[in-house]
């Protein structure tokens, strides 16, 4: 049987994630890995989840837990996000709270939601590779997203063609792949730019709670509340997640945004997979009551740890020519080689001379360019593999 | 902000669940409700899970089961449902099983991986709602699947019009809604029409091991593999759910298929929504690969003695003129009235007279037809209220 004759048309957009098929390499235990970009299990609130779990399937609460459950989500959990919110600038109500399968579901149901084949979605050049995976199944085009260029909204119409731009993803903190911050003057622009062309805003605040220095700055559905006065007419959607706060393998974020666009995306969630795992929502409820921000406080101060060995690695090792972000939370330093340098060749060097794994630069570029760049992830790999990890990367660099 | 104008047009045909609207009628306690057609909670195999979640979380397990894993799904669980459908007869490997979550979120990918706006999906006239609703977000046509009559390939062919035919849907065992069972000659003949069509079968399977009476069918891919030798030549995706067996609030489903096919839908659901829960497909394992036998055996006494109170309570209190199904196992009986009654409106005077709720049966069919059927589920109702309830349906149906 030719299956490719009846597969849809969206599934020659469909390839296989390099990052994916580079976890598998993380269990080679010789390889020093600056891949992924996942979790430290051992930071994982492991015993606080026994807890929880155990507590969800007591007599009292085991027939809520196994059950079907509302496509919205588990209320107490879409409470405690509602105070989160607010703590974050964002005064809204549980209606304004989608539980999802992760942020990446998030993503894919946004994209659901807005993308007829040929839209637009403005996204950055690099940007977070999953983003334009989960939009790819909806065939739009992409454009370059960047509000430090003075590019007009007249402009940004007119390249979308036959289609229609319909919204701007960004990962605003600590960005994935970059570990970037927008500034707030950028965040303001961004709100201008999607006014002007009448389009959403997908905040994508993945890394949020994870800054190790300087000021938070407020989330731009919070900028925009306060320009507009109410989240119901509010035009970004902040997309959130447990995954790397908590812990990534029970499937849980959210989505928060006006009203209109929540119930909507209900409807699609219904019609995709009826609910996020009813007993995974109770117990990250659970979990993040009792704990959250102590949480937060004691894998920040160990991701910290991290990012500053890798930062004064790169400096040690890193040869002339090569710049780097130096990011002020999350998970990812970004670097740029010298413009011949292929980084994925270089990775295949990499896995054989020096057993060292990274991810090549250019699966973040929706127009595929971005050879010359890679990304490096500190959060899993203890303080003295960095170091080592590092020198080998430069080594090799050097000798490119 | 006029979101409508943006939104995709597949927005259009998303529209609220009447089934789940009604399922908020279940928490009021003196409706008798034959709506839903969920499990009964007391039944749910909650020590053995309370068990099985406390092992995923011992410090030997919990890095794994916190952290996020492959998209196929978690190796253990893909190799007991190896086991499981070779025991039905097919014959398969890990590659040929993806884990998704819920049987309704294959659904959701099946029609991702073969519909593009304008291509036809055969489905039965009535047909599972959740079907229509997942299909629906790809703008398909629907044309009706009936193998009982002689209608040729090529007529099928040319009613697709400008599109393609691409899949035949069908709950094969005690279907929902009508609690049918398609029998062997009409199997193959759906695997014949597909062969003319080159088409795949979608076969949802998700009632398969709840049979009360007579001989199991060998499910319509097993068929197709002796035809045809191996499953990897075969046309036939199968869809199982663990939501009917074990408990639904997990979100645990698999695909069994071609490995091409496979291989497709693991990168939809790369980038969907990178994985299902962990956690939960290690609880699912260690309790199927425990007692899943076992379990079932003791849930299918239970729901056989509804199914046959509410067949005894039909035959004594149902008026002239109504006629019903006899499933041999699953949830659900179906229900024609006289013509001239509307179910839905029998269903506003039923809530508001009887306090008796069941689902009208129109929503389950793509043409809007069947407003003088409905669905009555005996799952989650024990049988002096099903006797009660029918009799006070049967009374509101002789009134009307």
């Amino acid at each position: 049987m030719d299956w490719q004759q009846i597969f849809a048309t969206r599934n020659n957009r469909m390839k296989a994630s390099e990052i994916r098929e580079l976890l598998k390499l993380l269990d080679q235990p010789d390889i020093i890995s600056f891949a992924g970009g996942i979790p430290d299990p051992d930071l994982f609130p492991a015993q606080a989840f026994q807890e929880a779990f155990s507590d969800a399937l007591t007599p009292q609460n085991q027939a809520t837990a196994l059950q079907y459950s509302v496509s919205e989500g588990y209320g107490p959990l879409r409470d405690w996000i509602v105070e989160e919110m607010a703590r974050l600038g964002v005064p809204c109500t549980r209606d304004n709270i989608l539980i999802t399968s992760g942020s990446q579901q998030a993503l894919d149901y946004l994209g659901k939601l807005f993308l007829s084949p040929g839209d637009t979605a403005l996204v950055g050049w690099p940007t977070y590779l999953g983003a334009l995976g989960a939009f790819n199944a909806y065939e739009p085009r992409y454009d370059r997203l960047d509000p430090e260029t003075n590019r007009s909204a007249a402009d940004y119409a007119k390249e979308a063609g036959e289609g229609r731009v319909k919204f701007a993803y960004m990962s605003v903190d600590f960005a994935n792949p970059t570990g970037k911050t927008l500034d707030h003057a950028m965040r303001e622009r961004v709100i201008d730019l999607a006014d002007a062309l009448d389009i959403a805003v997908i905040e994508d605040a993945a890394y949020q709670s994870l800054r190790y220095e300087g000021e938070a700055l407020a989330p731009v559905l919070a900028r925009e509340i306060e320009r507009k006065g109410d989240i119901n007419a509010c035009r970004t959607i902040y997309c959130g997640s447990f995954s790397k706060t908590l812990a990534p393998g029970l499937r849980v974020g959210w989505v928060c945004g006006a009203q209109q666009v929540i119930s909507q995306l209900v409807l699609l969630k219904q019609a995709a997979d009826l609910h996020s795992s009813t007993i995974n929502q109770m117990a990250i409820a659970t979990v993040a009551r009792a704990q959250f921000d102590s949480h937060v406080t004691k894998i920040k101060a160990a991701y910290s740890a991290r990012r500053d060995r890798m930062l004064a690695a790169l400096e040690a090792h890193m040869p002339e020519g090569v710049t780097w972000t130096r990011p002020e939370g999350g998970m990812f330093v970004w670097l740029e080689l010298p413009k011949q340098i292929n980084s994925a060749d270089l990775l295949a060097r990499s896995l054989e001379s020096e057993r060292v794994a990274f991810v090549p630069g250019h699966a973040f570029f929706a127009d595929g360019s971005g050879s010359n760049t890679l990304r490096l992830s500190f959060s899993r790999t203890n303080e003295a593999l960095i170091d080592e990890g590092v020198a080998r990367l430069g080594r090799l660099i050097a000798a490119a």
